[in-house]
């Protein structure tokens, strides 16, 4: 029976041997990061050298080969491109609307930017009556007859009591995904959306849109939250006022393009695969700074941390910088595909694109083993406010690895300020706060160590 | 026996409800707060119309009506002043200093503070070789053979590694508060502090210094973290180099000032007082909006949600608007004194004076029964955010009510950007951001109530 007893005892002797050690390495990444981290400096480079980089611009070619040349300057024992064919939409000369008042010459100019994937309004522009709806559901409701030659304005905000501002995005945003496409069902002339941010301001706020395979194409752009309020204000007591809007963006062919890898090899199980990553691609306005530079720059740091500090991960593992997240994730499905040709085995993958605020934790989409895995580690990261561990959503660019049965693990920063300046010229270098970066990253490389040490 | 039974099975169910219909309240809260809060607009006047307020100056005096005005307009049930006698120190016109190259005539400026309560330096300077040291021990060893004559340059930062920057700089401040009096004994003519802060830039940051009661007095001041690098990476090379500093601070006669407190009466338990507060003063520089414009407005709107939500607290609340927290605590001790004298009985008081940053949880000072009165209410707080609930520090304001028994309670923000704008010219309104404001004024008011509800 004495065996019995000695085995668990000694195994819990070497658990907690294994957690001090733990914490002990987690510590050393934060101390590194914080006292000589290289994030800040990269996320520098990054916004102020090359600036914003949507897919198939000189800006995105430009990032795919400073991520290569970083990841080579820091030694990583592989570095290599990925080959993806990517769209290429081009916004054109700066959009213009102006609210053209009922019983007056008076126009109201409105800050407005077109939607990504967009067509065009042509030279002219496009005036019409507006129509405005809370939901596709009212838009179906009110039907042809009171669509048909207008300008849908979708209008519900996102709702500002929701404490996780991610939420209140994800129910809000299919207005702007899908509210052109809706609208021409019933013979709408242009689609005019909401800015997706629960901030009042001047600043119109991009996005994807789609239109649907078959039927026809109509004009999408963002208002601002102030110009929303103040044209739904206006259609309270003016229906019949007009609005305006001329904007210049259309679609090229595709262009080839790159996702950025970097991997350190696993010194015992090599086979296995741990990604953590970002993505490099941004919309083409401001810096993508939040979005997502911090997450390209705190993925690379996070496999520096381990060479720079001598810490030799036991599974592979791999920094990635996908392209193409903001208008097709072609980028994330290419890598998923490789993967599954090339019979790797990614146990996790990380990824950070919410943004480089403050972290709170990590959300795991996974089977019940792999989220409890994770959860367990929550000790460690309580030290450093970072313990909200717990399931939820991983990322876009790494959901595509779900099949694989990969744990996809999303980094998550607190979530207040993100949408103040989500897809908008305010996404610049200066809103990035240098230790709550740092933190992420310090927190990203922990998190890498306990996946390469223990797997899932 | 079965009586035995019951009795605490319908505890549990009653707490059940009980439970739930806080859960409840909070959310009223938070909702009213963040769909229809006042408390960004009154921070935005506070800011804007009256900007810094150092005891004893104008500022100090208007905000003090704008306090009594507010809580009169939202109608509190009682409204009113305690005077309060303050210090009244002022800067006089802006502070020059500069490095003199010991082997050439160049010079470098350098961006400089005096601290709060520093004698100025006459018109003429203060120009002498510097002695650099990390701490008021190797100052001590030292001696007079190698301080006298000399300007003591205090340089050691905070430590960037403690995640709580609040540690970093509670491990870093006593350089600055008695540092002067410190060199003063060894016959230095003037002391320099590197500013209080783990970011790298050109700000000074002023802050509180004392006297010793009897000795000489000598001049203190703050340098820019980056001009304390440059001094001390000059000082390798060129130990005979000069700095000069030029102060026109002095301390005029004591000024009277007032506390400013609003109440609403406990609909069945008044006598027991519940208060949640910040400081109305603040360093004579920026807007004091971190520090601390965002904690009284916090506590203002903390009783207004009760008030406009039809929310009758069981004990009575109280808003207290403390005056000169940054160079005296005069009117904490005032408060206290106070309360005593009219045998009021204090069961808890809440400050903010942390910053209006996004809310993590609250820090309790008392007894293990009050810690752990209000770590139970963590699950409430967890749907917020803001469930880091455990013993800690309360605040400065509410620390004179510790010997009357009442728990004291700090309200936790994050703390990592609190040290870059503290005590200066950049704590101004455009840092605070709206909805993280908001969470922190709504977590009060539900703490409040839970306070007020069961007591402790």
């Amino acid at each position: 029976m004495r065996n019995y007893l000695i085995i668990p005892l000694l195994a819990f002797a070497l658990n907690l041997t294994a957690g001090d050690n733990d914490s002990v390495v987690a510590r050393k990444f934060f101390n590194e990061e914080l006292l000589h981290g290289k994030s800040y400096e990269m996320l520098d480079e990054l916004c102020h050298d090359i600036g914003h980089r949507l897919s198939g611009s000189e800006g995105a070619a430009q990032a795919v080969k400073w991520g290569e040349a970083i990841m080579r300057e820091y030694k990583f024992d592989r570095v290599f491109l990925q080959e993806v064919i990517v769209p290429h939409w081009v916004r054109g000369a700066q959009e213009i609307a102006r609210i053209q008042r009922a019983n007056s010459d008076e126009t109201i100019n409105v800050p407005i930017c077109a939607l990504g994937g967009s067509i065009g309004t042509g030279k002219d522009g496009i005036t019409a009556e507006v129509v405005e709806v809370r939901s596709v559901e009212e838009l179906t409701a009110l039907g042809e007859e009171m669509i048909k030659g207008k300008i849908v304005f979708y209008n519900r905000p996102l709702d500002a009591t929701l404490i996780n501002t991610g939420a209140a995005y994800g129910g809000a945003v299919n207005q702007r995904h899908k509210g052109a496409a809706e609208a021409a069902k019933f013979g709408a002339v242009g689609a005019i959306v909401r800015s997706m941010t629960t901030k009042l301001d001047d600043v119109p706020h991009t996005g994807s849109m789609k239109y649907d395979s078959v039927g026809v194409k109509i004009p999408g752009g963002a208002i601002s939250t102030l110009a929303a309020n103040k044209l739904s204000e206006l259609l309270a007591v003016e229906p019949d006022l007009k609005f305006y809007f001329q904007m210049n963006c259309e679609t090229l062919p595709d262009v080839k393009s790159y996702n950025v890898v970097g991997e350190i090899k696993g010194s015992e199980i090599p086979e296995e695969i741990i990604l953590v990553g970002g993505h490099l691609d941004s919309w083409d306005v401001g810096h993508g700074a939040h979005d997502d530079g911090t997450g390209c720059v705190q993925a690379i740091e996070a496999l520096r941390l381990f060479k720079v500090l001598g810490i030799h991960p036991k599974r592979t593992i791999r920094a990635v910088l996908f392209m193409n997240e903001e208008n097709g994730i072609r980028g994330g499905k290419k890598y998923a595909e490789l993967a599954k040709q090339n019979n790797e085995n990614h146990i996790a993958a990380i990824e950070s694109d919410a943004g480089g605020f403050v972290p709170r934790g990590f959300g795991i989409k996974g089977t019940e083993e792999q989220v409890s895995g994770v959860v367990a580690w929550k000790p460690i990261f309580d030290d450093y406010n970072m313990g909200q561990i717990a399931k939820g959503w991983g990322g876009a660019d790494i959901g595509p690895l779900k099949d694989q049965g990969t744990a996809l693990i999303g980094f998550r920063p607190d979530t207040q300020r993100y949408f103040d300046l989500h897809h908008t010229k305010e996404d610049t270098f200066d809103k990035v706060h240098k230790r709550e970066l740092e933190l992420g990253a310090a927190g990203m490389a922990t998190l890498l160590y306990l996946l390469s040490e223990y797997g899932l």
